[in-house]
């Protein structure tokens, strides 16, 4: 019997988006959710005790980094990520295609797997999704996914059907070679921004019966409205007693028009990125704490947050702290980015248990001048 | 009414060593003490509750550094640095001299005091006793310290003691220009390793009755050996019932030794700058982390350390993080450091109290092969 499950809690009269929690080995976690990236499994400057007040649910690390560095091998002796890490949340491992198809020149692809160069020294490597599965077992996450390919945007309607066939075999051979019930091997929807190809994905990948789906691809240089289409392409075809991940997208925006369509899952380097070098999300919108109107400011980021960092640390004091590349600099922005996503959807969770989300979101659009078509929220 | 007293609390009937009591504005600290440093006004990576949960007692940060970035108004405005910084220990500020001597190119010492170019952007910048003053009031520490020079070694002995002369009128100049009773201001002992001109300036410093007194210019590129003699020159002058300050001193061989001879504060970056390079300080010695054979080492760095650190992470992730370059590494490696040598300042006290602390340094100059002449414990 699985450890994992998931159950939708609610359906908004409203709007139709969803509440729901997973049931993961690592304890019961809320959708819908935002995760925060912890790459090379440390989500960067912030400690396990900081990812927990923030009141993150799961966290993800990367399959690919890990895999050079420390390698797999010392995560599975030190008793896996989670004891690695000190992390007690659930953790969402991706398959290393994604890092496979953006970071790396010279790939090369074969119905085996992928060759391609280590981007740290060039040694070749090669990575199949027998060997993503491999790499991810060892890691022990308690959500994994199925090794896919990520085609470049734009590709041909005739190079998308290709991909989309092999990555749904590559599907089905991790399938089978994933073969503890500990952890859930999510399949992933593909098929770029054609609706043929994306339906054709997501019912194949359903017949093989995963107990969670990814739609991927949708974040790769398109624009907003093209990703809503995708989304709203796979996700019909989606069971709906299942939980549903789109990979790599986080900004504010797109959480909401993603929660309105059926998403339940949610990840984003961005907050954390951009909180590096002194960009911060706020209720009043974008703020670069190193612009000198903060110089002198001796109030939080932000009078509606909660973090740590907005209690304890006044704009004046970020600011000098960015501008002097300080580690604790880094690590307070990066909480409280965050923090402020993972707020977001505390709100959007209670604003659909209460049958409102459609005037949540329309509010939200509203005060931060975001639309639909083209907006990029943060 | 000073709110800043000190009082001795023991005497250690075998090697004369003491225990004290540092009474300041922002709470009482035990001595000997060991102070982690905060030049731009945070301990590297470090966060006020880290500081707090290493017991960490009076902490520093640098005048000449916080004069320029982000200004001593700005911290004046935010309501002094405890409050810019949130932290509630009692805070030293250096007086910048010892930055303006060995950071700088090219500076021109005068009567009035000494000009010199910002390190940063190379602007013609001027610093007098009367200016570190002003800037440390600004500041706002509970200790500050007289504006001094710090010659280069070797020097002759005329031209030291011209700068002891210099350095004297300086700290006239400064007790002159100091008129809060809520900061103690220190008096500087210099001289270098003459031994009339250490006496000299610590008799003339005494007569002016400050609050306590740093003995500064030992660290700089002399022998541990000529180290204590400069203490030893100092110290017997300086009055039983103030406190001493050993200024950038903080390996545990130079500690002990120190404590030895009566010292009763110490600071040195040596403990983070190591730290996050890699290097640990540990109760078998010192620690590569990067070393090859800490790969699978599960363990924690020193498993008679009671830090945060070693309670919770790996040798092996440790290693991770600093080969990554991880800012959590850099946090992780502060915190274990910073710890060791409070918890050794820990272990002297109450080797004072219980009259057993020449017992207690000659075992561990044994267990750690250090001696008194050229040994540099970490």
């Amino acid at each position: 019997m699985s450890e994992f499950s998931f159950e939708v809690t609610h359906v908004c009269k409203q709007s139709g988006a969803r509440t729901g929690i997973l049931h993961t080995p690592h304890g019961d976690v809320l959708t819908p959710m935002f995760m925060p990236v912890g790459t090379l499994a440390t989500v960067k400057f912030v400690s396990p005790e900081e990812i927990t007040d923030m009141n993150a649910g799961v966290i993800l690390a990367n399959t690919y980094h890990l895999w050079l560095r420390p390698g797999e091998d010392i995560v599975k002796e030190a008793g896996g990520l989670h004891k690695f890490m000190n992390v007690n949340n659930p953790i969402l491992t991706d398959s290393g295609g994604f890092q496979v198809f953006s970071l790396m020149e010279n790939r090369k692809i074969t119905e085996e797997g992928v060759h391609f160069k280590n981007h740290l020294n060039g040694d070749k490597l090669f990575l199949s999704p027998e060997k993503a599965i491999q790499i991810q077992n060892d890691l022990g996450a308690d959500i994994i996914m199925s090794f896919d390919e990520c085609p470049p945007y734009p590709s041909t309607h005739a190079y998308m059907k290709d991909s989309v066939e092999r990555t749904l075999r590559w599907a089905k051979r991790g399938k089978d070679a994933h073969q503890n019930d500990k952890q859930a091997l999510f399949g992933i929807v593909q098929g770029g921004e054609f609706e043929d190809l994306r339906a054709y994905s997501a019912q194949e990948l359903v017949k093989m019966d995963f107990p969670g789906y990814s739609i991927g691809g949708t974040s790769v240089g398109e624009s907003k409205e093209t990703m809503y289409k995708m989304i709203d392409y796979a996700i019909q075809y989606l069971p709906f007693e299942k939980p549903r991940y789109l990979m790599g997208v986080g900004s504010t925006d797109a959480i909401l028009e993603g929660v309105l369509r059926g998403v339940d899952m949610f990840d984003c380097v961005l907050p954390t990125r951009i909180a590096r070098h002194g960009t911060l999300m706020t209720s009043t919108g974008r703020l670069n704490i190193r612009n000198a109107k903060n110089e002198r400011d001796f109030g939080p980021i932000d009078v509606e947050c909660d973090c740590y960092t907005c209690k304890n640390y006044s704009r004046a004091y970020l600011r000098h702290l960015i501008r002097c590349n300080e580690g604790l600099g880094m690590r307070l922005l990066s909480i409280h980015n965050l923090r402020f996503l993972i707020k977001l959807t505390e709100e959007v969770r209670l604003a659909i248990q209460e049958d409102r989300f459609t005037d949540f979101k329309e509010a939200y659009f509203k005060k931060h001048k975001l639309n639909s078509v083209d907006s990029r929220g943060f």
